[in-house]
């Protein structure tokens, strides 16, 4: 039986692997025991820093002092990975998505609600203070009734290399999956409704590959709340992540983080430092308080507050998002839950718009 | 033949009137010389703040003396003031809109089209110093080729009454007009298709009249541009106007103008003043840079930055935001234009969502 | 005996005057009737604009009509005019200082002690609206007892002429003599004690006339409460005027007025516009606030909220700046009072002075 | 010889040896052998978390594998620990102060001077990224030559028990004198006179241990650039750490850290989170860089960029301030170095020394 400090084996020793596995080995109540990677000089190296050793997947799996696995490879591996960890009883800590495939999440889901250990879904966004504090000061009454949620996302610098983007689902189901969380989340309630409007502007190869880099999605829930998420891949002064939500008795917002907070004042202006660019340290708190949260999971103080059937709702979002692009129409959530042979039809054709 | 100081006549007493006024009478190369108002005592009123006259249409429309006529009526009188207006061969200041029904605003645009005066129509956001700045940064090329505007556009307190809002055309055409007209200015390009998405959350009376009170507006250019606004009717902490342009090179946004610089920090956080209120404060500096714009008109320095064909635009993208509120599908612009029975029959059933 | 409207004479149709005479002629409350200014043109050019006439000091002190006599002349005119204005029992408004000389101040002060018409004297930056909430929260308790305060005063720009600045008393009578009461007026407390240090920095031609542009001056009240005043005559960026007061419950600050809410965000950092920069813009709401108090004052409702004992006690301090700065120790403000022959033999040789 | 990783011993296990130990641990060239804490159970505490093992004086200085000593004591065990360490060869990482006594300080510099190891002196601030960037921007000559420099600077809370404060020399040489330090390393020059006002407010206890807990300090360079420091010992909303810097082009500032970005906008107002409260977490990012610069200079890459000379000057301003505090006058720094008596005599009726 697993006991205090938790032993934790990673999966995945790449840039994500090293950012959880700092954060394992240095909170006061985990420790790193394995590193499964196939490259087995990242597994070392990441070995090194974090104090535990490269393994095989059959060890860790076997070995019953693991608490937990932490899933930190490229989405193609998760679905499986998920699976063998819940089946052999471990608590599955898990980079989203599940999967870009509705289909296979559907089947791991079922693992999931038979499974005795619990899978938490790492949206590291709900961990980040500023998001923790509006989340806490929405369920405290501070601005009523939600009526909009607005959230904002846009990626840093000139965008990723096509070849990421031709493996990553398309743009709804790699980015803005993170903002459909968000929404949720933020927002409390689900949505029935999705319309979007998207365009590939700018890299003609984004166009190339029929996906998308700049789109409005707007939802709206059951009892008439509406949200509306505007992504773009390219943002040339750093990680644009912002979020607002409006209610009967006011507005709550979160803005970027500055890189410092140093101001210059001349006769060309007044100039700040632009907000933290790279993921790493624009969410270097979030990735932190996200394993905290986890690890609570695990002493059973808590239960996971992302799960896969968030990342299922997530996903189902993104799925809507697509047909009504193509369609032209505001599209029932339902629709995509329901008729699979029409998600199915429609993935065939995605990403994008061709 | 008019002559500096240009001698002006308004037309309608009441709150806008007297900002037009004293803006008016204020700068130095205009002068009011008449106020039309068949509320005599008002007229008396504001006569004596500007330095102006009571006096009838009539007398306004027959005196050579009169350069321009200010129209700041209630709407339903803006159309037949234009008319008779630029038809005396009066330069017309008008406020927005021309008129709520498409097929008279055609019918004004034949007028306007053979007059030797010219209209304005006094969209008096675009002259806020915020937008200005926006605006010039934008064509300066500051930010790059455009690729998503953003309006996000609240009313202060506690929304408007529903006798005001019985008669105002609906939100679209009484509200989001301004936004509409605001997004086509930042992106300066026509937007061709629209899609909508609604609620009336701030008070069942306005469900009860058909009207709404929340809604996302998202467009597209032909070139694949995306415009989003956000509405609501009701803003507790201030009047919420924001604008945001995103392109190749960056970001230019506009905040909230706060009412004072002040700033409290104790162990409660750190509280700034809220935005300004009233729509008389806030735009202040608006109106008299708008005012100053059409003197320059007057003299034949510029030409109206803000014309009828403007005023038909939005008003075409709201009646296409109806349509699309209503069908759930993707509306293109032409439809409006195209298509009048299709439009009138989707007037009878508007404003909102019944 | 004045009456409703009060019917104004100002004196002077400079830069000031005009400011204050478009506030008199726009107060519901107020008209001007004369405009006295030896310079005929200005005189009639300001008539023009407010709808008053040009006319001799004897028409304006003689007629019964006249309400108050707003002063704006130079600096040297002040006292007599304040003297005959009194005497005539007009109310006077006038632009601060009563005098540079501390002794034709205290004789200016009998007179006002017998008038039986008030004084305002005319501490604009009081009325800033940013300052104005500073101080109602002070008084309402929100930071709790003070402890320090602290003014920040640049002007905008590179500075005044040689010309002007050797006529002007010194930067402490000059420019530091509004941060004296405006710390005063913040504290609630005078004060018992000054240090200052100081330097011309900025134009070897100020070092040349004896005057400074860069100082730092320390006051502490009979409590132990503390002031530090920082001075400089250049701002590149706009008119730096910036007050902070720290309490036992927290802290209150103003900042500096943007000139509009534009942010754009490249990969060169986030700039803002730059604080509003010549002094008429920047004051333009406490110029109007300060006559809407002066005009309470006519009606009786309110007495002067800075009268000549404020800018009495502000020159004490400047006096007993100059003292400190020479002879490099702290200075009792009793000094400047009990003392007048080591006043007068600073002065003889304080920068500034000559 | 030392090799890479450095091993480093630290002596202290309290709060910021734990600050160093981690990060010291955490640094990819620098690792922990021995901690050394006459309170055992927290140098095997600080052992367990860093991967060092706790260990005697004599161990450490005797072990030739030991590149540098992290001295993190109470400061009365500075002075001895930087001379031991030197002696043994042993690079020095030290917390300020050296010692509270100048004559001390004196003696160690002689070691100092004579020893083959660097001393470092943690002035944490100057590692701030705000502060950096301000520096590089400074010598970049964004701002032209200096005039002035402000620093601000506030402990959170309520202040310090009064066990402590009776032991930490007094405020201007236990709080102060990081402000002294900033000033100096902003200002880029040395001063040549100080200026000190200062009171007991917060607390009658201060005041009954001879201590201050309000101060304001002036210092005038040789070419006449001035500095003002202003102090408090308690500020509700935070730790206040401002730093600002005005020269011939403009003015560079650094703003307080917020908890996070959140927003709040409500009727009350326009609410953000409070600046961060405690010094480890306000200083974190400072606190890893001062120890990537530690190890540059191990590596032989930099000198340290603040060395027992700066803990020297900036103990000379504070014992300069204490002498003007006193006698009310200008005092020169000279005063201090020159005439050891003087200060001898001074500090026998010192504030915060009895």
């Amino acid at each position: 039986m697993s006991s205090i400090p938790f032993k934790i084996a990673i999966f995945g020793a790449g840039r994500i692997g090293n950012v959880h596995g700092r954060n394992i080995a240095e909170h006061r109540d985990s420790e790193v025991k394995y590193i499964v990677d196939p490259y087995l000089e990242g597994a070392q190296q990441l070995a090194a820093i974090t104090g535990g050793m490269a393994a095989s997947e059959d060890v860790v799996l076997n070995d019953s002092e693991i608490a937990a696995i932490a899933i930190c490879t490229a989405t193609a591996a998760h679905a499986e990975l998920i699976e063998k960890g819940l089946k052999a009883s471990k608590a599955v800590f898990c980079e989203k998505p599940i999967d870009l495939d509705m289909d296979r999440v559907n089947e791991v889901m079922t693992t999931v609600e038979a499974a005795n250990a619990p899978l938490f879904l790492a949206f590291n966004r709900r961990f980040d203070p500023s998001v923790l504090e509006m989340k806490a000061r929405i369920l405290a009454g501070d601005i009523g009734e939600l009526e909009l949620v607005t959230v904002i996302s846009k990626d840093p610098g000139g965008g990723l290399p096509i070849s990421y983007l031709k493996t990553s689902g398309g743009m709804f189901r790699d980015m803005t999956i993170h903002d459909f969380d968000m929404a949720r989340h933020i927002m409390g309630e689900d949505f029935v409704t999705v319309s979007a409007e998207a365009s590939a502007l700018t890299d003609p190869a984004i166009a190339g590959i029929g996906d998308i880099d700049t789109a409005v999605v707007t939802m709206r829930t059951a009892s008439g709340k509406i949200a509306v998420i505007t992504n773009s891949r390219r943002a040339s002064f750093g990680y644009d992540q912002r979020v607002e939500a409006h209610g009967a008795l006011g507005t709550l917002r979160t803005e970027n983080v500055p890189a410092n907070m140093s101001v210059l004042e001349t006769a060309d202006g007044v100039r700040r430092s632009k907000p933290l660019f790279f993921f790493v340290e624009r969410y270097a708190q979030s990735y932190k308080n996200e394993w905290a949260h986890f690890v609570d999971v695990l002493k059973g103080k808590e239960s996971p507050s992302a799960t896969g059937e968030h990342g299922r709702k997530a996903l189902a979002l993104a799925e809507a998002a697509y047909i009504s692009l193509k369609s032209g129409r505001r599209v029932a959530v339902d629709e995509v839950f329901d008729k699979k042979s029409q998600v199915a039809a429609a993935d065939q054709e995605m990403p994008g718009l061709q």
